[in-house]
Order: C-alpha cells, then sequence, then structure tokens
C-alpha cells in the first residue's frame, strides 16, 4: 500500500482524464492513471489528473478495509491498562505479601471436613446395596411367578416399587442434606478465612449433587432391570457396557466420585491411555494462572474495593459506578482466568488422569448471543445436572418449559447463595436474586438470539457481556465485600480472618 | 449456537460412541449425537455419550470463533473512557465555559494578516506578467530568426533564459519570503493568542507554498513554449485545456489561491456542478466536530495537561508516563476528530463550491505498515507538493533517493517547527526533531511493509501506531505545553492571552 501511494504522485499524463462521470469509482481512477515517463520539466508534474472522490466519502465504491483500527483498538487498551499499572504501583507500591494470613485452625478444620464430606457419597452407596438386593429379590419373585420375567407390572408390584423407593430415597435425603448441612453449618460458624469455606462449601455442594445423580440414576436403572422395556431404547446404548446391578460396586462409585461430572452414569466414555505431558502442561496453566490471579486481587482488585468502602457508605452514586466500571475490568480479567484455570486447566487434567472421554466441559459461550446461550454453555457439569435431574422430570410430570426453566434458576440461585454467602457469613440473597433475575433477561434476549440479522445476533452478545461482566459480577463482588467489611473490618486492618480473633 | 447447545444435552443414544478414537475431531461428536427419543425414565439419560474435546483445547480440530471477545474489547473501552469520563466529572466539574478568552487585540491583528497574506500571491501575479511578456518577445525573436521556432536552444538563448529567470527568481523569492517573515514575526511578537497565531501561521504557510508552486511551474510551462519538445509528452495532457501563456490570467490565479491544493496546475480535473446538499452536510460535520474537539480540550486535555506540570519541574518519569498514556487516548480523540473534520469535510467541501474534481486529499493511512506509508498517504496536499518541488527536481538533479527525501523532511520540520513553535513563542526545534526523526524510523520500518507475511505488516501498523499516536502527539504537545506555561503560566491562572497581559 505504501508503494501504491509513493507511485501515485508520478508525472501523470491525463488523456480524457477530465471526461470521467462527475461521481467516478475509485477503481477507474487507478485505471485513468497512466504509465510513468521522464519529463525534462520537473516541476510541471499534474498530481492532480483525474476526477476521484475521498477514500471515505459515499461517493467511493469500494469501501475501505479499518484493520488499521482495530490494531489500534488493541493497542489502546494495552495502554490504558499500562497507565493503570503505573498509578497503582505510584499510588500503593507493592501489595503483594508472601506471607499467608491463613490460620492453622481454619486449615485444620477445612482438611477435617475434605475428609469427612466424602464419606456420604459412601453412606449412600450402602443404601444402594440394601436397594439392590431387595430388587433382585424381587426379581427372584417374578421369576418364579407363572406370569415369568417379561409380564406387564402388575398394581401391586407398582406399590411394593413405590413403597421401597420412598424408604431409600428418605435414607437419601437424610443423608445428602447431613452432607450439605454440616459443611453449611461449620464454613458458617467456624470458618473465618473465606478462601477456605468457599472451597470446602464447594466441595460440598459437589458431593451433595453427585450423591442425590447417583440416587435417582440407580432408581431408574432398578425399575429398568425389574421391568425390561420391549423397546430397546429405555436405556442409552453405552449403559449395556456395565448394566444394573453390575455398576453397584465401589469401584464404580469411586470413578464417579473423581469423575469430572456431577451426572451419574454406569460408564462413561473413556480414552485408551493416559498423555502425562498433557497433565504436565495443564498442572503448568494451573500454576501459572493462579499466581496471576493471585497478584491480580492483591494489587488491583483489592484496592478499588477498599477505596469504594466509603463510597457505598455516603451512597455517592456517581463514584460507586466510577469504582463499578474500575473494577469490571479488573474483575473481568480475574474472572476469565478463573475460568480457564478451572475449566480448561483442572477439569481438562482430571479427565485425562481418569481417562474421562468427553471433555466438554464448556462451549463458546463467550460467543453466545443470549443469556440462555450463555447459561447452557460456560459450566456444562452443572447445566447437565440441571437438565437430567431437574428440568426433564419435570417436563414429564407435564410442567412448561418456563416453570421448569423457574425451578432451575431458582434451585441454581439457592446454590449460588449458599456458595457465595455462606463463606462470607453474608446471607444477603444477592447471589440468589442475580440468578433469579437471570429469567427475565433470558426472556428479553432471547429474540435476538433467535433473530437471522447479525446486527440483533451483536447486540444479544453485548447485552450479554454488559449485565455479566459489567454489572453482574463487579456490583456483587462489591456488595459481598462491603457486607464482610461492615461486619468485621478485617481486610481494611489487614487481619482477614475475624472468626479466629473474635474466638 | 444457544440452540445447539440446548440440543446437545439432550437423550443421547451413542451406539459405538466408545470404539472413537482416542483423540477425536469434534465434527465427530456431533455425527455420532444421536436423534433424540423420549424414554420413561428421566434421571439416566447419557451427557456423556462420546470422546469429545473441549472447545478450547488443541486437540479440537475446528479453530472456536472469537468474535464475542471482539466485542468485548470494543465495550471494554467504550467503558474505561465512561470511568474516566465519571472521574473527571468528580474532580473538575464542568470546565466547558462559553466566555472567549480572546482579546480583540489578537483578533484584529489575525484579520489584518489573513486579509494582507494574499496579496504576495498577486505579487507573484505581477512577476509572472512580466516575465511572460518577455518570454513572448523572445519568442518573436524566434520567430523571425531565420533557424525559425523548432530550431534547438542555442547557447545564447540558454543564457538569455538563465538571466532572466534568475531576476525573476529574485523577485519571487523577496516576495514569497516577505509573506512568510511577517506573519512569522508578527505572530511570534505581537499574537498571544496561540490559537489565532496557529492558524495565521499556517494561512502564511500555504500561501507562501502556494506562490512557489506557482512560479516554478509557470518557469517550466515558459520553457516549454519557447522550445516546444518534439515528444508531446513534456507536458501533461490535461494542460493543453489551456497551455502557456493563457493560464497567466487573474481568474486563473484566484481559481489556484482557493484551490484545495498547493501545486498549481493551469487546469485541473473539475466536476460539472455543486451539489449544494453535499456541501451542507460537510458543513455539518466541520461544526459538530468543531464543538465536540473544544468540549474534549476544555474538559480532558487540559487539565491532564495542567496536572502533568509539577510532574515535569520534578522530572519524575512514572508520573510523566502515566499522564503521556492518558493524554494519549485523548490526543488520539482529538486528532482523529480534527483530521476528519479538515481533510474530509473542509476540504471535501471547498472542492465541492470549486467543482474541484481531484478529492483525493489523503489515502487510507490507518492501514500504513510503515511510516513511509502514513507520511505519503495522511496528508496529500503536502505530499504532492514535496513530490513536485523538492524531491522530484533534486532527483533530477542526481541526488539520492535517500539524500532527496532527507531534503524534503529537513524541510518539512522546518515547517512544522513554524506552524508550532512561533504560535506558542517557543522555538524548542522539538517539532523540527520530531520530523527530521522519522527518516530513521522509515528506514526501520520499511522491510516491514515490504514483509510478505500478514505479521510483519501488522507489526509494522503497530509500530507506526505506537510511534504516532502513543508517543509522537502527545509528548510534542506536553513539551510545547509546558514551555508555554514556564514562559507565562497563564494557562495555570486562567488567563490564555500573556502578550496582551503583559502590554
Amino acid at each position: 500500500m505504501a508503494q501504491r501511494l509513493v507511485s501515485s504522485g508520478a508525472w501523470a499524463d491525463t488523456n480524457g482524464s477530465t471526461q470521467t462521470p462527475e461521481v467516478p469509482v475509485n477503481g477507474s481512477a487507478d485505471k485513468l492513471k497512466p504509465v510513468k515517463f521522464r519529463s525534462k520539466y520537473k516541476h510541471v508534474g499534474a498530481a492532480h489528473y483525474a476526477v476521484r472522490p475521498s477514500v471515505l466519502s459515499h461517493d467511493s465504491t469500494e469501501v475501505p478495509s479499518f484493520l488499521g483500527f482495530r490494531n489500534l483498538m488493541v493497542l489502546t487498551i494495552i495502554v490504558m491498562n499500562l497507565r493503570l499499572v503505573v498509578e497503582n504501583a505510584r499510588k500503593y507500591g507493592l501489595l503483594v505479601t508472601l506471607k499467608s494470613n491463613i490460620s492453622s485452625y481454619d486449615l485444620r478444620i477445612g482438611l477435617l471436613l475434605y475428609a469427612l464430606t466424602p464419606c456420604h457419597l459412601f453412606a449412600a452407596y450402602v443404601i444402594e446395596r440394601v436397594a439392590m438386593n431387595q430388587a433382585k429379590r424381587a426379581l427372584g419373585n417374578r421369576k418364579r411367578s407363572d406370569a415369568g420375567i417379561d409380564a406387564p407390572e402388575t398394581e401391586r408390584e407398582r406399590k411394593d416399587f413405590r413403597t421401597t423407593w420412598r424408604w431409600i430415597a428418605f435414607g437419601h435425603a437424610v443423608n445428602a442434606t447431613l452432607a450439605l448441612a454440616i459443611t453449611t453449618l461449620v464454613v458458617f460458624y467456624a470458618i473465618g478465612n473465606p478462601g477456605i469455606g468457599t472451597i470446602s462449601e464447594l466441595h460440598a455442594i459437589v458431593l451433595w449433587l453427585k450423591t442425590s445423580s447417583y440416587a435417582f440414576t440407580n432408581r431408574d436403572l432398578r425399575h429398568a432391570m425389574l421391568h425390561p422395556s420391549p423397546s430397546s431404547k429405555a436405556l442409552p446404548e453405552i449403559y449395556k457396557q456395565c448394566s444394573y446391578p453390575n455398576n453397584i460396586t465401589l469401584s464404580n462409585l469411586t470413578y464417579f466420585w473423581w469423575a469430572p461430572t456431577l451426572i451419574y452414569q454406569p460408564a462413561y466414555p473413556r480414552t485408551e491411555r493416559i498423555r502425562w505431558f498433557f497433565v504436565l502442561k495443564r498442572l503448568g496453566e494451573m500454576g501459572a494462572l493462579a499466581v496471576f490471579m493471585w497478584i491480580t486481587c492483591a494489587q488491583y482488585a483489592v484496592p478499588v474495593l477498599l477505596n469504594s468502602l466509603d463510597k457505598m457508605v455516603t451512597l455517592d452514586y456517581p463514584s460507586i459506578l466510577e469504582r463499578l466500571m474500575k473494577l469490571s475490568t479488573i474483575s473481568l480479567i480475574i474472572w476469565l482466568a478463573g475460568f480457564f484455570a478451572l475449566f480448561q486447566s483442572f477439569l481438562n487434567m482430571l479427565a485425562e488422569l481418569l481417562r474421562f472421554g468427553d471433555r466438554e466441559f464448556y462451549g463458546d459461550w463467550w460467543n453466545s448471543t443470549s443469556l440462555k446461550g450463555y447459561w447452557s454453555s460456560w459450566n456444562k457439569p452443572v447445566y447437565h445436572f440441571m437438565r437430567r435431574h431437574i428440568y426433564s422430570p419435570l417436563i414429564g410430570r407435564g410442567w412448561s418449559h418456563l416453570s421448569a426453566s423457574t425451578a432451575v434458576f431458582v434451585f441454581s440461585g439457592f446454590l449460588h447463595e449458599l456458595a457465595v454467602g455462606v463463606p462470607t457469613h453474608s446471607i444477603l440473597g444477592v447471589a440468589f436474586l442475580g440468578m433469579v433475575m437471570q429469567l427475565p433477561l433470558i426472556l428479553i434476549t432471547d429474540p435476538l438470539a433467535t433473530s437471522k440479522s447479525i446486527t440483533g445476533k451483536v447486540i444479544g452478545n453485548c447485552v450479554f457481556w454488559v449485565n455479566f461482566v459489567f454489572v453482574g459480577q463487579p456490583l456483587a463482588a462489591m456488595i459481598y465485600f462491603f457486607s464482610w467489611q461492615a461486619k468485621y473490618g478485617a481486610l481494611a486492618k489487614g487481619r482477614s480472618n475475624p472468626v479466629a480473633t473474635r474466638s
């Protein structure tokens, strides 16, 4: 392009150039450009030899490329953030310290919880064994009965199955609820450090969901064994590898315990071998990202949050808005890093170690043209659980799509509140509302997703980003941080274990 | 995409899915995805039915689209700047005032200069008339001579032409130099307001260049008339419309005076009629952009510049860097607006009014892959002048490309120093150096432009942006602003007419 421009000033013999139409096409000018020739006169060259429009004017037929401005955009973002780095360094100096402020007390309780919670999964296993034996007996009776195994389920048999299931369900319910309740209470009342609290709480939630999935799935499998359906389609093909009751074994359960999924299947697609180099790379990513997030939090997020406290006390809205926007960029970066570390690096590493074949832990949610698309693609494990054990069964019972979705988001909101509110010792219901509020937003943005026009999709995508990155996260973070500070004001004084210091 | 994700959780019968290779292609998973079917069991669906890699993992064959992140990038820029707007409003409130701080004294001198400077163009016209008559006499002598008109130029004739040209050149030189010198001295010693000073100085420079081009071009045309060359290629075809000496008329000169070009041609490509609506639109653009730039300067640029003063006094480099980066974004926006207002809106309006056909006042410089590309495309009028009246003649005299380019950039640097240093009353040579320094940078970046690889071009483009937007402009602005403050400290005290206040 530089070349073209240099030569455009060349000596120009413009035969008939003035006969060109009033509003010519850009191309014509080039066509008219004559061959260069050396004149003995140096000061007479005709630089203006054709009627040509400006590049940016609407008269020009060919739209110019704006690739350069994309590069400028990237550079601007880099420079603006570099500036914030310099500003921050000048204001605060180095805030990252290596001294851990985690009390050994918190640590011990955390480890205890981590060791005890999985036991409930094995309690569920015991319950399942009992159920299995009972089912086997029932099957024996049917075989011996003159009707035979293929006879349709009688009313009495249905009643029997229901009653036994009630007892089994009760057992599972008590067991699973205990798993969650104990951890929740311990975290809320005994663990001061929000970090350890969050990890313990998340661990409990995961195991709770796994236990429920284990119970529900096995109930259906049991019924399928008792009453084999004529259609082979009753159960997925893959289950044939390990059909009930062969799946009720400790090894099978242990695999499910560690598998990067929340839904129980007797068998999963598996890879042939563990690629150790793959595992190492994922491990390296996790390490690097952890350090990055830790520095970003300590150096950038915390000061912004601390500066926002007095603004929130005085409800100085413009300042709160300014803080919010400043925080949004940081929280976005941290969130993206966290997402990659957990869903790409950690889950892939775990899957590789377990030779777990299905690595679709997330879709390309960043292209979501609606919130529905986002929620159904950014966290596949939870999405699968919700769909399989809440949404579909409710639909099966004749619920409408909307009411079933509502149930899903209410339940999800409850989990979010547990994960955020309990470790921060402030059950505000903000996380809960944040999730439930998604439903109306989904109804609003869905038309954009289904719209044929590119603009519609782009708008939908922008709505998703704004709602999620610029409003959702930083606002919630600010509110919970504020309530934490209001309760303990610990971070402000450099202490972060109020419980330990109170006790 | 939302749709795809929703259906991916569907009930899955995965016949033979486990026979898929260890590292499957994304597509295979979709191929394997079975038809949905309704099972009477709701809790047994197999969400994990195939070996699939994660979207972002290298195992996946199809590269995911990152369109969403482009939207995020744009939104981030918007939010970051919105934040600065809020911050600025909180810090300074409204700084834009309608009260003009231009002294009537400055205004009167400015108008006087605006009225007088063009006179030199007409003085040049008088000189040309004298030259024309002398040439006509010479032509008459040749016709009457037995050799006739087509005889080759004799030594005596060459000497005569040289001597007359010396006198004419002397006249033009005195006249043109006066045009520039008078304005420069008046602006430097009498005009306090930098705005008026800059406009007057630029006006003088433009007229100076026009006068020189008028003189040089007519000299060559005159010689071409006296000694018609056998090859018809001596002069561009378009000049046949108005061949020498028919072009030495007041109307022809007046057209050149107003035409949006710096190089004189006896004839220019013309459009057929004036599109008044086009003119109005350009006028509207200019108005809107002027207001925008005025507000941006007063509200954002000035505070940043004022805050940078003490940092520059104490040479606090990190802070200066921080200020520089903050200023870069603002100056970039102002510069882009100014470019559009001047080169797109104003010059197009002028051209439309004069039915001036060639609207190529700039190329798509934003895509420049080297500084050479930028300098030869962002300001075509000056580029044409430099090429036609400095670069090419020097090349014609056997100068090397490098030395000729050096001459161009030295001259251009001189003009820049005049345009910036004189109105700010601080001849620092920074603008001059800024231009001359471009030459080594061009030599460095040129390989990138000519490189075949896309990356090379992108790097070249980024180098151009960094050098230009993030270093060049804001740094120069800061330095001249600082020296102005050091001299008068007027802006700091809200006065901006030090000369008037001194007198």
